[in-house]
């Protein structure tokens, strides 16, 4: 059953004991028909039976549906990360009902990062650093350079795995793993936007879309960094540390990029496409509170839907 | 604010903007008194305003009040094992209402071991394994031994170090984390009971409690077990692997002992006092789901009941 949460195909309207869920999915967004159905759906059963709209989409227009139905009553699921990355001011209205909406899937798929973040805040333990490994596609590129294998070979034999998008960049770049810090750093209670965000790619303007096709990117493109990443690894190596790509918030400083880190950290350690995240807070200071797993695939993130829309039924019991 | 709640103080009355939370103590269960004062708050609170009752002692004999409590329709938060490890029935009496009851605290402190497990269950993804390192003091004294010290002198070490009960065949006896290792298997629905556990002690019955007192144990009693002890951690080293006491559920087994497990898995990194638990299931099947951190302490144990009640506050938005 979980499987098809994950999915962009037709919407759904399932109803569980205490709960109705609808997913939404990009057709409501452009049908003028069929968005009107979801608002008067919830109208009817936002404040009465209780009414989850369910966003797996990934686009950046569906904001407005959802703080409407927000508005009357309903709660949010989310797995798209875009509502969550939009301007600060839409961003607080979307979550002015803190508990009707939850967004484990948009960071880490499953892995219950959201979730562990929100209960040490709850129980008033302050968190001054999160840093983690959150793109599975980097995890995996950086791993394998440590091995002493080339730039090149590594994004293509990840592209070869399935590991990539079609086209590599969009993971290189790292703006996916800025939106996960952006989430992250909000709930801790940051007000910044995405543009205020340090995000260092891992190919220089020159080799970008515009300038080449995928196919001239992961042949030339991808060999003219061969030697710097080379360099780069090797520096870390000799002062006895990994090269990692990550998220680092703390301070008042949020960025994503490439970080040298001690080789046996829970982070240094990371091999494949696992993610990993540690959260320094008071009760965890010293050594980090550590969540680490599988942070993609199917599988994954509908499984993080579904926990949601069942903890979502404690407000309607 | 936090520290009180894992103290075994006075009682307590505290009101949240929309739950009142009565925290009880030994005392409660011992005066007669004060034990109707709880009974009726919560027969006046249960059903309207809300009323969580909290249990941060160790004793056995609060399961009937806790009963009568969720009856009552109050809610309950446990960072005591005991109420959660009676006989099958009376804690199937105790979860009835599944979600009036929460007890994060009971295994790993403030970990989000129990929520995190939760979750992942309510996904309907199956989990089929569990294995943790559930114990501070045991975790320390496994690693110190990896190291080639001795036995003795690393639980004399841990003594100092104030990370052992006063008397330290408490902690080596296992049956602290028999319980952890029973709630877990319950959460798994399991109908099992604590004597139905394979629970390796790491000490014989000749140097328990009743054949000598604490000091004699700590030196003469802990010196017989030196040599037995450096051989299976050489043993499991000559294999590449490292000793951990863990409990393991899996299959029909739930067991807690010594475990020989590879160098370079999470439970075999695994350093200090830090708890480790690794969760795998349909989704997380080759490489597990890993929570890792401190996981015991006031600070972390209160940190964990306090996130509990905020929870709570969920079922009466």
């Amino acid at each position: 059953m979980s499987s098809c949460w994950s999915c962009a195909g037709p919407s759904l309207l399932v109803l569980l004991s205490r709960l109705c869920v609808v997913l939404v999915n990009f057709m409501c967004f452009e049908n003028f028909e069929v968005k009107e159905k979801v608002i008067d759906t919830a109208g009817l059963l936002g404040s009465s039976s209780g009414l989850a709209v369910v966003d797996c989409s990934a686009s950046s227009e569906t904001v407005e549906i959802l703080m409407q139905a927000i508005d009357l009553g309903c709660c949010v699921v989310l797995a798209n990360k875009k509502p969550l990355t939009c301007k600060i001011d839409d961003y607080e209205k979307l979550i002015s009902k803190f508990r009707h909406i939850r967004y484990e899937s948009t960071v880490g798929a499953g892995l219950p990062v959201i979730a562990s973040i929100t209960r040490v805040l709850a129980s008033g333990d302050p968190i001054f650093r999160i840093i983690g490994s959150l793109s599975g596609t980097l995890g995996y590129v950086m791993s394998e350079l440590e091995d002493g294998k080339l730039f090149s070979q590594v994004v293509n034999a990840a592209k070869g795995l399935g590991y990539t998008e079609p086209d590599p960049r969009d993971d290189l770049g790292g703006m996916d793993v800025a939106r996960k810090a952006l989430i992250l750093a909000r709930l801790l209670g940051w007000r910044i936007n995405l543009d205020e965000l340090k995000v260092e790619s891992l190919y220089p303007n020159e080799l970008g879309p515009s300038s080449m096709s995928t196919e001239e990117f992961l042949t030339r493109g991808l060999q003219s960094l061969d030697s710097y990443m080379a360099d780069k690894v090797r520096g870390a190596s000799l002062k006895g540390n990994v090269l990692r790509y990550v998220c680092v918030i703390e301070g008042s400083r949020c960025h994503v990029g490439l970080q040298e880190l001690p080789k046996d950290s829970p982070l240094g350690r990371l091999r494949g496409s696992d993610n990993v995240i540690e959260i320094y807070s008071r009760c965890y200071k010293n050594s980090p509170l550590v969540i680490q797993g599988a942070g993609a695939g199917n599988d994954t993130t509908a499984a993080g839907v579904l926990a949601d829309i069942i903890d979502l039924q404690d407000l309607f019991l």
